[in-house]
């Protein structure tokens, strides 16, 4: 971020008076231009004792799978969001159920929601950004081959809650230590 | 939004292509600056049946009640970010429990996040963005002088949990109509 998008002069990083951090302030009209975490909304489409993954076909992790999702736009709720995510990238109707699993990425400044939803057809496919979707039994996970650690802990928390058929909220924080090693701290 | 941030051109409204919706995209270097919803992070700060409320010293709602909170940052967490505006707002220091109540209001495209949290001690003053900062039992409760519907909202539902001490996730939509009638759409 170099120029004011409200004016196209130049920005400086500075610390505004009553704040703690540098923002970016345009040196010609003031205003300060924040800069905030971004909110994924996901669906985790279930059919059965079956769930619907997407292959993706866009970097990053393209040809690796992973569930519905996506940035969530400006005037939509996080239902809604989710919601259009599996109608866009797999073609798919879904009833929403509840907030499954939350995840902080402050490494990328993102947070992950998910929700456990139900497929209301079978009448999926893949959509623009999605090579192939497909539903899968627990034994036909392919673990391996999974985009996103916060899609790995969903899922296993997911075929954990399945016998007993109760889904309380999962949360965790993902941190990526100085070394690169990758930990998931769960808040319970 | 007009200028380009990267570049400093001017920005023209346009559908990208594979994209279903208007963005900001540069006219010289082609670069589409996005814009999602903001997260707020609060707590619900508890010392025995008492909460602890704001009075806000900044507009909007100046003078009004609140629970601490404020914008999510970049690089944290949203348990550190609803930690870090309890010490801001309230210079209280609490251990937050889990998730308690969350809002989507796509008028404003906020995501609001509350967390229960426990008061660890009653050396609390107000901050910078706060008149006054105190303790209210149940029949205490400002409600006529509260500042934000989610915010009242959270507050019902501690009070009707509370005697029970069993404290589901609570969530809602917050719709303004066309006619600015406002609705809380309980997901449950």
């Amino acid at each position: 971020m170099k120029y004011c998008p409200g004016c196209g002069s130049k920005l400086s990083l500075k610390i505004p008076e009553n704040d703690d951090r540098e923002r970016h302030v345009c040196d010609d009209c003031g205003v300060i231009h924040y800069q905030n975490p971004n909110i994924i909304v996901c669906s985790l489409p279930c059919y059965k004792d079956q769930v619907l993954l997407c292959k993706r076909s866009i970097e990053p992790r393209y040809g690796l799978w992973t569930l519905p999702g996506g940035f969530m736009e400006n005037n939509e709720t996080t239902l809604e969001g989710a919601r259009r995510e599996t109608l866009e990238e797999a073609c798919a109707r879904v009833e929403i159920h509840s907030l499954y699993s939350y995840y902080s990425l402050p490494h990328i400044n993102q947070v992950h929601l998910f929700y456990r939803a139900t497929l209301l057809d079978l009448d999926f496919s893949a959509g623009d950004e999605s090579l192939e979707v497909k539903l899968f039994h627990h034994h036909e996970i392919p673990w391996e081959e999974i985009a996103f650690p916060a899609v790995s802990n969903t899922l296993e928390h997911y075929y954990k809650d399945l016998p007993e058929k109760i889904f309380p909220l999962h949360s965790a924080d993902i941190i990526y230590t100085e070394d690169k090693k990758r930990s998931i701290n769960s808040h319970h």
